[in-house]
């Protein structure tokens, strides 16, 4: 399995590497979570060079892909050069897109008539694009998740884990992770917020 | 203001990043947040190489310094070749640290009698060094605080805004990365975490 978790310069930290710190909790073989690029090394919003753990050609053949969001997201959603390499089928992948990044799911057309969530600054750019957004942190329909808010990024790879391994590898990963004497409260909100979307119960 | 966030081979892109991105919405002219680094570039526990924003030598003069942690932490905490260039001195500086990061603080002498925070797999090591470990996600005394589960990285984050900075834009920074429908509840208990050990208010 490979999730590949787009990353672009000038993007927001938290969402790209909350995402892949949770995935990398699975540690079945042949589980790969990257950070995935267009350029061999990406700068974030704060000035801090990361390098590229695959290319966006490797993220057509993922089985997960997640868009994170930054600063320059709107260029980068218009630029045919970054956006034309990707190319996404949520018929056969599980895409997700977190704050700004729901823009580019819209650019590429995975939305149409899906609502979606995002932050409060892409708000208004998403309802131009032409997707309802909700006042949610989380919301999939079938193979298709957005999250809003930095931090709900932990729902987006929550749901990627329910999703791939089950929902038993998807609690023990958020408990884990969870501060110290809140771990219930953070399971128990993390599982009311994607088990509605999963196609076991829902 | 400069707060060094100590960053190490190995290190757990949670701990680090999470910090990183909150500290980084204070906008205020000369607030500098660094990657603080023993080498030009160190690589996380899941194989992302990042580049340092500053030296170790550069955090012994920061207003702030927080150590994240890491798969390496109990080598790297007994290595006189890192260790020794920090000259951290918690009555000029806040000083804190997260899970493993808690044992380079007991290993510096930092924590003393104090009792500390850290994740349930350094905990025996923790208590080894001869220090009492709480079961809760946050803990300060004075200037020197500890943090256990990757998540409450936000708690040590949004410890020092309050700090250097005040409550107001403390809860600003967590209101703005909390997720979408949950920023009242990620708030609160983000002020319920800290605000016992702020001098104002304690």
């Amino acid at each position: 399995m490979h999730i590949a978790i787009l990353t672009f310069d000038a993007f927001n930290e938290l969402d790209s590497f909350i995402a892949l710190g949770l995935l990398n909790r699975i540690k079945t073989p042949g589980w790969r979570v990257t950070l995935c690029c267009p350029t061999a090394t990406v700068t974030s919003m704060n000035g801090v060079t990361v390098h590229a753990q695959s290319t966006l050609a490797e993220a057509s053949g993922a089985d997960a892909v997640l868009f994170g969001s930054g600063m320059k997201t709107r260029d980068i959603a218009n630029d045919p050069g970054v956006m034309g390499q990707l190319r996404l089928d949520p018929s056969r992948q599980l895409v997700g897109a977190q704050c700004s990044g729901t823009l580019m799911l819209a650019n590429l057309g995975l939305l149409n008539a899906v609502p979606a969530c995002t932050d409060l600054t892409t708000r208004p750019w998403v309802q131009e694009a032409g997707v309802k957004v909700l006042n949610q942190p989380f919301y999939a329909d079938g193979n298709v998740a957005t999250a809003g808010g930095c931090l709900s990024s932990q729902y987006l790879a929550v749901w990627v884990i329910a999703r791939l391994v089950g929902l038993d590898a998807a609690r023990a990963a958020i408990d884990y992770v969870a501060p110290v004497g809140e771990k219930e409260e953070y399971v128990e909100r993390a599982l009311a917020n994607i088990t509605p979307y999963l196609p076991s119960v829902s």
